[in-house]
């Protein structure tokens, strides 16, 4: 496994689930938020809150995503997160795959961009990934 | 607006933020789906509990999403969602726009499944939308 | 009503409800937070974040709640949330009280502080409640 | 340790933080209860899933909690989270001591009542915890 990747199993709470049973499936988008942070720190060492101070950016939030849920998970349930990242100029690609006993539960890509804060506006904005960055992941 | 779709307002509340200052997106799910239950609420005059009772299904997950987010949204946005709706045979798919003051921030395709609970497996499994939900629809 | 109470309705979504059936307990806290926000709203003129800007402080997090749960709620429940606010120095109480046609399900109260960023330490730390906004309620 | 108390990890995510860049709490309570869970799951041997199929129950809703907040954490904290059980006839009691660091940043006391399916009432009734279950942590 390079540094592009990385995979980590997550358990599934009786909180996450809804009255069918099963895992109510924006708690799936919280898991790959997570697992983006996940990959970030592996690669360059840092927590997200370290990233911030260091980078001096404000997140990479999300421009797009798409996901198939072909198999329903449940409370109790360990499912596994494997995660790939690839770098635009200012945006980032990850796809997700989540799979319980070697089965895949859901595959998500989405699209991130890097953003900074605006003083302009007092807003954010997109912003090339520092080369700093990509380094790190072996690019 | 035919009964095939549905308008509402949202407040987007501080707890839906992130340390960035703008919705967390797994926060968007959840408005979209309360918003296909809205849909339905107003189609068949009856609130989720009542319909799982009177179709004995067991909900409608989600097959597949995919989202793209134009504008972030922030806590106290008082958000508009118009969510269209169409049916296949045992599938329906609803079209999300969320807008903030004309402008749209996040356009939303998704498809679900009618289920039903499986006494041979204790789990789910699809069936046809009843007749009797789509004509109540204006199918 | 005075400008220190408010009421207003919540539906419980299916989203927020567990394998149960019934509301998963800490999305009550996401209601009262939310309920905190418009109390503040209401009495200000100003929504959360119009509110950080002009008064340049951090938020009010919570120094300490306590809950009873009389009855449980389901989705498509909506609910009523009555919430009374009290100040003290550099802290203020709220008193939520959820029902559901005219039956109590929820009294919580909660000890929350004004707090401002600390640039020594980037943290925050806690500040008399502007005279400003406690006129705002009226005291 | 006695199975009577349990003590897990747990990560603070970008995604459990407010714009304050710290916790949104209700959180803590979605963490609370999963150590519930942790510490079932623990002296049973058994998971939630599987305890509702042996045991026949429909959950252990709460009755009441009381948390104070002594210490905001942060997104890349990993707290650690002590939780002890104590046990009357139909209800129980936990007390969770979440900690960054050996500093200890929420206490919380918790009473939760077992409850199984009424089919009167379509609803959810207490009953006693079962002897089976008791033994189980030691009682």
């Amino acid at each position: 496994m390079t540094k592009l990747s990385n995979t980590r199993t997550v358990r599934i709470e009786w909180g996450d689930c809804d009255p069918a049973g099963i895992i109510f499936y924006p708690r799936y988008f919280e898991i790959f938020d997570a697992s983006v942070a996940a990959l970030f720190e592996r690669a360059l060492g840092l927590t997200k809150l370290q990233q911030l101070k260091q980078f001096d950016f404000a997140g990479y939030p999300l421009a797009k995503t798409q996901a198939r849920f072909l198999r329903p998970t449940r409370f109790g349930d360990d499912v596994m997160v494997e995660s790939q990242i690839g770098f635009g100029r200012s945006s980032f690609w990850v796809e997700h795959r989540l799979s319980l006993d070697g089965a895949v539960c859901v595959e998500c890509a989405e699209t991130r961009v890097w953003v900074v804060r605006d003083p302009a506006t007092g807003g954010i904005k997109s912003q090339p990934v520092p080369a700093e960055v990509k380094a790190k992941f072996g690019i």
